[in-house]
C-alpha cells in the first residue's frame, strides 16, 4: 500500500490526520498545534502506511522528549529471540522508538517480524543492508533505492540516511582524533575514498524522497561525521555536514516528506546548548535527535549515565528525541539488562527535561511519588517509579539486612536513617503537632 | 593540639601555609593564588591540627570539582568492618573527602580509626553524636559544646551545622510536600518545637566558633531546610536559611574560620543556575557543597544518576563539592557496591563539569583514552577510565559472548560492531590511504 497523501500534504492543506489528533492526545496539546507543527517541519510523526500496528506519537522541541532504544543482531552476536527481548524490555520501560541495527542474519524476516511487533515506530539505517546486501564497498545506486523501498515497503518508519556527508568533508574528520565513528559514515567515506565519487546517497537524494513520500517514511538525517570523542566535537567536519543536512531538510520540507536530523555523539557540557541552537537556526528547527551525547571519555562501562548526562542537558536546549546510550557502549553488544539501564538512564533524562521545560503534567507523576513519601506508602510511591521493579529490589534487600527490619516492614520509615533519626517521620510529627 | 593561627590567619596576613603550597601543586594554580583564595573565605582547605594522617586538599568554585561520600553505622545497619571497605573503596575511586555520618556504636571509636586511616578530609554532623548522647530532644548549649569539642580534637576536619535553621522558618517548612527532610536540620526543629526556643546551635555559634579556630575545623553551614522534592524546591523556607547562612558566612570570616555552605537536595534542572547563583551572591561565594541535586523524583533505585546529572549542572554554574548519592538514596543504607556506584557517578559528574570549565589538565584524560581508542590499545584506555575494572569485566563478557571471540581478541575491532562493520577499523584504513 502507498500513501495517497502524505502528513505533511495533509498539514500543508490544513487538514488534521487521525496521526495527529492522537499525538494532540497524548500530548496535552491542541490538534491544530501539532498540524502546524508538521505542515512547518518542526514536527514529524514516523508512520508508514504499512506499519498497522503503530500507535502514532510525535517528534518535535515542542513536544515530550521522546527517547529510542537500538536493537538487532550483528556479526559478533545474534540471536532473534533475544532480540525480540530487547524490544520487550525496551516497551516495558518506555521507549519510545525502536531502531534496527542488524548487520546479519536473515535482514528482512526479522524486521518484517519487528513491525508487526512494535506499538512504537521502527527506524533503521539502510546501509547497514545495502552494504550487507551487496558488500560493504560495492553498493551503487541501484542497490541503494533497492533496500530503501524495501524496507519503506515493509513498513519502516523512519530511515537514516547519512547523505549530508561529501567527499569534500572527508579530509577534515580524518585530522581528528577518532576519525570517523559512525558505522554508516564509515562505511559510506571508505565508498567515497573507493570510488572517487560524490556521495551515493546525496545522488540518489531526489530519488530516495520519492520513495519516502510513497509509504510516509520520515527521513533521519545521519550524521555520519559525528565526533567520536569530545576532543573532535563541534569541528569543521561536524559542522560542515550539518550545512549540507540543513540544505536536504530543505528539500525534503519542499517534496512534503518529514524530516528529522541526527546529532552528536560525544559534546562537552559546555558546548551542548550551542550545538542545539546551531541545529535549530542552521536546520530549520527541524527536530533534533541526538545520540546522548556522552560528556566524558573517562568512563568506559558507564556511558549510559554519562550520555544520559549530556542527554538531559541537550533535551533541555532543545533536543526532541535522544537515542540511549547501554553500559556496554564502547565496549561490546548489550544484553538485555544493559537494554533495561540504558532505556531508564535515558527515560530519566527525558522526564528530568520534560519537567525543567514545564511539558504539560510531566511535574504530576513527581508529585505523586513525593505525596507516596510523606505518607509511607511504598507501593504506591514504587508505582510511579520509572523502574518499581528495582525500586522494589533495593527495599526488599535493604530491609533484609537491617537491625530492625519488621519494625521497618511496618513501613513508617525507611531503612536509611532508622526510626530514631527519621527525618520524615519527625517532619509528619511536628505538622500534627503545628495542626 | 591546639591551631596557633589559623590557614585564614595566615592568609589574610600573606602567609602561604604548606598546605596551601600543596593544594596549589594539586590544582595546578599559584600558591598565592589559593592564599588570596582562602584570605577571602571562597577557598577553604579542611584540615584539622589533629589529622596528622591527612594530605590537603582546596575546595571552592575556582579549583577542581570535589567529591565527597558518606559512610557510617546507623541504627538499622552497623558493622565497623562493612564501613572501613566502604572508605576503602571511596579512596579507590577517587572521593575527596568523607563523611562518618554514624548515628549508633561506639561512634567515639569509629571516628578515630577513621580519621588515622584517612589521608582526605573527614566531615561529621555533631547533632547526630549530640543526640545519639543526650537523647534526641534533650540535648542543650551544653551537650552541643562538648561534642563539637571533643570531635574537633579527635582531628574532624570539617563539622555541619545547622545554624541557620532558625524559628521562623519552620512555618513555612511544614507547609511543604514533604517538610522537612534533612536528619539534622528535622531533629533540630523538633527541639524548637519542644522547648520553645530558639535553634541552639544559632545561639551557640560563638561558641562554636572558638572551638574550630581552635582545632583549625572548617565549618559546613548545613541546610536543614533543603527541599526534599523538586516541588519543594527554591522555596521560602529553604531561601529563609540561605539568607541567614549568608550571615554566618560572615561570622565565620570574621572569626577567621573557614566556612564552606551545604546546598540542596532535589531542584529541577531548569532552577539549578539559579540556585549556585543565589549562594554566590547571598554567602559571599563561600564553597558551596550541594547534595545531587535530584533533578526527578521518579527514579527510585537509580538516584545516584539521576543526582549525578544535577551534580554535573551545579558544578557547571559554580558548587565546588558534589555530595555523593547512592542508588539505595531513599530506599536503604548503600552497601560496598552502592557505594563504588555512588562514587564513580559523581566522579563523572565532577570531570565532566571540570572539563566542561577548563579546568587545568583535565581534558588530558579523556584525550589519552581516545587516543588509546584510536590504537586499539584497550588495556591502556582502561587504564585511564574512571573504573578501570567495570571496563575490563564489561569487554571481557562481551568477548565471550561473541561469535567471532578469538578474532576480536586481537583487539582491532570492538565487539560491538563487528569487524566489517567497525568505524574506527574503516577509518584508520581510510587516514593510510590518504597519508
Amino acid at each position: 500500500m502507498k500513501a495517497e497523501k502524505t502528513q505533511m500534504d495533509a498539514a500543508k492543506q490544513g487538514v488534521v490526520t487521525p496521526e495527529m489528533a492522537a499525538v494532540a492526545a497524548s500530548e496535552y496539546l491542541s490538534p491544530e498545534f501539532i498540524r502546524d507543527g508538521v505542515a512547518a517541519g518542526t514536527i514529524v510523526i514516523p508512520a508508514n502506511v504499512n506499519h498497522t500496528s503503530l500507535k502514532p506519537m510525535g517528534i518535535g522541541r515542542a513536544l515530550r522528549t521522546k527517547i529510542n532504544s537500538n536493537i538487532g543482531n550483528s556479526q559478533t552476536s545474534s540471536c532473534p529471540k533475544n532480540e525480540f527481548e530487547k524490544l520487550d524490555v525496551s516497551l516495558k520501560y518506555g521507549a519510545d522508538t525502536i531502531m534496527d541495527l542488524s548487520t546479519r542474519g536473515d535482514l528482512a524476516l526479522f524486521r518484517k517480524e519487528l513491525i508487526k511487533l512494535s506499538p512504537i515506530p521502527v527506524g533503521t539505517v539502510p546501509v547497514y543492508e545495502i552494504a550487507a546486501r551487496a558488500g560493504a564497498g560495492k553498493f551503487d545506486r541501484d542497490t541503494i533505492l533497492e533496500v530503501v523501498e524495501d524496507q519503506a515497503k515493509q513498513g519502516v518508519d523512519y530511515m537514516t540516511i547519512h547523505a549530508g556527508l561529501l567527499a569534500k568533508h572527508i579530509p577534515a574528520a580524518l585530522k581528528r582524533k577518532l576519525g570517523i565513528v559512525s558505522r554508516g559514515g564509515a562505511l559510506i567515506a571508505a565508498w567515497i575514498g573507493d570510488h572517487k565519487m560524490e556521495n551515493p546517497f546525496y545522488e540518489a537524494f531526489d530519488d530516495i524522497l520519492k520513495i519516502c513520500r510513497d509509504y510516509e517514511v520520515t527521513l533521519s538525517l545521519g550524521d555520519g561525521l559525528r565526533p567520536g570523542c569530545i576532543a573532535d566535537a563541534s569541528d569543521e567536519a561536524q559542522f560542515g555536514e550539518l550545512d549540507v543536512i540543513g540544505e536536504l531538510v530543505q528539500r525534503c520540507r519542499a517534496a512534503n516528506v518529514q524530516a528529522m536530523v541526527e546529532g552528536p555523539g560525544h559534546v562537552p557540557f559546555n558546548q551542548i546548548e550551542m550545538n542545539m541552537k546551531r541545529e535549530q537556526k542552521v536546520c530549520g528547527d527541524a527536530p533534533f535527535y541526538i545520540l546522548g551525547p556522552v560528556v566524558t571519555d573517562c568512563a568506559p562501562g558507564y556511558d549510559h549515565m554519562v550520555a544520559a548526562m549530556g542527554g538531559l542537558a541537550g533535551a533541555y536546549w532543545g533536543a526532541a528525541m535522544l537515542c540511549y546510550v547501554t553500559p556496554k557502549e564502547h565496549l561490546g553488544l548489550p544484553d538485555t539488562e544493559d537494554v533495561r539501564r540504558g532505556v531508564v538512564a535515558f527515560k530519566i533524562a527525558a522526564h528530568a527535561a520534560d519537567v525543567a521545560l514545564g511539558r504539560p503534567h510531566a511535574q504530576e507523576r513527581d508529585d505523586a511519588i513525593s505525596d507516596a513519601r510523606a505518607d509511607f506508602d511504598w507501593e504506591r510511591q514504587f508505582s510511579f517509579a520509572l523502574d518499581p521493579d528495582r525500586a522494589r529490589e533495593y527495599r526488599r534487600a535493604a530491609l533484609q539486612e537491617s537491625h530492625c527490619a519488621e519494625d521497618a516492614a511496618s513501613g513508617k520509615y525507611c531503612t536509611m536513617c532508622g526510626p530514631d533519626f527519621c527525618s520524615v517521620r519527625l517532619s509528619n510529627k511536628l505538622k500534627e503537632m503545628n495542626k
